[in-house]
């Protein structure tokens, strides 16, 4: 009942030794000396000394100054070794897997991806993976021991605690498939998996908008969803999907079924789909999101103009989710609004005319940055910070000391 | 870059020494002996004698275990001794002012309140507050150096670095007055300031839902406003109105003129005098939100069935709000939400019509348990949050130690 405001998050210290947040303090990449350590985490100079140790063998942390170029005594300053080990990214699309070797800073070191339908299933999508993450490995000099994670973006809801998609709409033969295990097996590292959306929206972030801390990225594509990041973390909720905003009832829409067999959703009325049926039904040949981008990028002005209303009808779930969430920065992001800027104009238009002045004061909207990266990004990122958690690293010591 | 799903909570560790480390291991509950307090820290054993000691003539940390009662050598485990010091809980409304003296466990000791405008102004309202809290601190028994701080809720938006209150509409004479020095000279303590809405979710969550980490509190009186509690944190966005839904617009109000200077708010639609207004066009002689729950309380159909429909145009906004945060359990509290099970009744009906199926499995939607104490309890709980943090207990070891 005491720590109301901490929750778990603070608990999730509570088990710390002293000895791992002695790497935990040296995350911020500031080089340090043994006895500012010593000082910081109140250990014996001697057994700071032989942390350090491991930690520079396990290539983590790395000697810094003028010391080592001398020759001389041993280096003074140990900061973290952001080359020293790797990550690998991957971006599961509808119809398309990117992967990225990055280093511990999210820096990519080589890339690469693959038209691919994620309903072809998770044997040839992750038989794909797994060849391109080799590849990727070797271009980019890193061993396969430097490996010390995989991250994963799924275009579907995934269940935080076991990296399960659960009941995934356009995934099919992914349901409960353990993604994991799979990669898991084949690479000897931990397989973190989560929401496409939430991966992107921490690789935006990460790589735009570092101090950004209440933060929402839209994707608008085939479907629309958003990832939340409140208070510097990325909110999950409690079944997982926080954020999900393409199910939101818009009124005007009442009639509009949804794929997810309601009527009227935000989805149903703005994103890729709905847009080319507002296009057919005006006499244009539009099938797909790609034609609408097609169109949009031609200058036609019927596409324009639909996207800007689509852009203007996810505004007013926006200006929901400003009252909310009050964010510094919301980035949309997604094929649809990388299309030019006339879905975020439309989004702005209703935005600001309808939140309080308070929310939007300082308010920023902008399109992804990060682009087509943002996934890559993201998925190396969760990688990164699992992989440095201090169970993690305690996990790794303990096993150099065996 | 790195710590991208830590943030700055991550960040408030990393200037710990392991000396505070070993009161927040404390603060479970759960009494330990030194020996596992030096291996759970890494400590030296004398240098965890010494703090234990430190912290027990602190009054936060007691011995426990029978080797006290039997007078022979020193009891071996040790343990947060909640009933050791005390704070105050000061929860002012439009028309009241609550206040009590809590332990550190947020077990109510002692409690007064007074009718009182808070449009009479600072001056009064924390005249009447210091008064008050002095005779409650000597009904419970402590000693003025017992009290470590004071929480306060204010109706309206509140900075959350400085506590000063900005713009509130319902509070002349408050805008920028300084609540925090004005209580701090007088009881020499830290104070915290924090909106009403927030405090009520603190302490809605603290007595009834301690478990609960996803969960949103909405107030229902002369206005509107809702307290958003993500990953176990209290979220106050970026310019601290996170939870700010009174004005969300609601299509169906389109013309009806808000407070707040733009039209169809959910506030202008569904708070105590929009219903007022309701029952006034069908003829009924209600004035102010007191008549509308009379009228309730009394069986009038009328009544009821508008209560209802503000429900159902709260529970439109409700659906947002779960798509967004994807609460586990929501909180109907306020005047207008008490007054029996009406309003709970409509913004369950829309919820559960119009969410996803995935996001309300589980969701509870209740009405308030905590009542009338749900500000005070939420107002101790900020301040016993801050009293037991790192820094500050820190700041307390260095006092005593001088």
């Amino acid at each position: 009942m005491l720590d109301v405001t901490h929750g778990d998050t603070h608990g999730d210290t509570l088990g710390d030794t002293a000895g791992i947040d002695l790497f935990q303090i040296l995350r911020d990449g500031r080089p340090r000396t043994r006895s500012e350590l010593a000082s910081l985490t109140g250990l014996a100079r001697s057994t700071v000394a032989s942390r350090v140790e491991s930690l520079v063998r396990l290539g983590l942390v790395r000697p810094v100054g003028d010391a080592v170029s001398t020759g001389g005594r041993p280096s003074s300053q140990f900061a973290l070794n952001a080359s020293g080990r790797v990550v690998l990214g991957v971006d599961v699309g509808a119809s398309h897997v990117r992967i990225a070797v990055t280093d511990l800073s999210g820096k990519i070191l080589a890339q690469d991806s693959v038209a691919m339908e994620v309903a072809e299933g998770p044997a040839a999508v992750l038989a794909w993976v797994a060849t391109a993450g080799r590849e990727l490995l070797k271009k980019a000099n890193a061993a396969s021991t430097d490996l010390l994670g995989i991250g994963v973006g799924l275009p579907g809801p995934v269940e935080h605690a076991t990296g399960l998609p659960i009941d995934p709409p356009i995934m099919p033969g992914w349901d409960r498939y353990d993604v994991p295990q799979n990669l898991g097996e084949q690479f000897g590292v931990p397989v973190l998996v989560d929401n496409d959306v939430n991966i992107m929206a921490l690789g935006e972030r990460a790589a735009s908008w570092p101090h950004i801390d209440h933060f929402i990225f839209v994707k608008v594509a085939t479907g629309i969803g958003s990832g939340v990041i409140s208070g510097g973390l990325l909110q999950r909720g409690a079944q997982g999907i926080a954020g999900d905003i393409g199910h939101v009832y818009v009124p005007q829409g009442d009639d509009v079924p949804c794929r997810c067999g309601n009527k009227g959703c935000l989805e149903a009325l703005a994103a890729g789909p709905a847009i080319a049926r507002t296009l057919r039904a005006a006499g244009l040949d539009v099938e797909s999101s790609a034609d609408v981008i097609a169109l949009v990028k031609a200058g036609n002005t019927d596409a324009i103009r639909a996207v800007r209303e689509a852009g203007r009808t996810i505004g007013q779930v926006l200006t929901a989710c400003v009252s909310i969430i009050n964010p510094a920065v919301i980035v949309l992001g997604g094929s649809i609004a990388q299309a030019g800027e006339h879905l975020l104009a439309g989004a702005r238009e209703v935005v600001y005319a309808r939140s309080m002045p308070l929310a939007t004061g300082q308010l920023q909207i902008s399109n992804s940055r990060a682009g087509a990266n943002a996934g890559v990004l993201g998925a190396s990122m969760l990688a990164i910070h699992h992989a440095l958690s201090p169970e993690r690293v305690d996990a790794l010591l303990a096993s150099t000391a065996r």
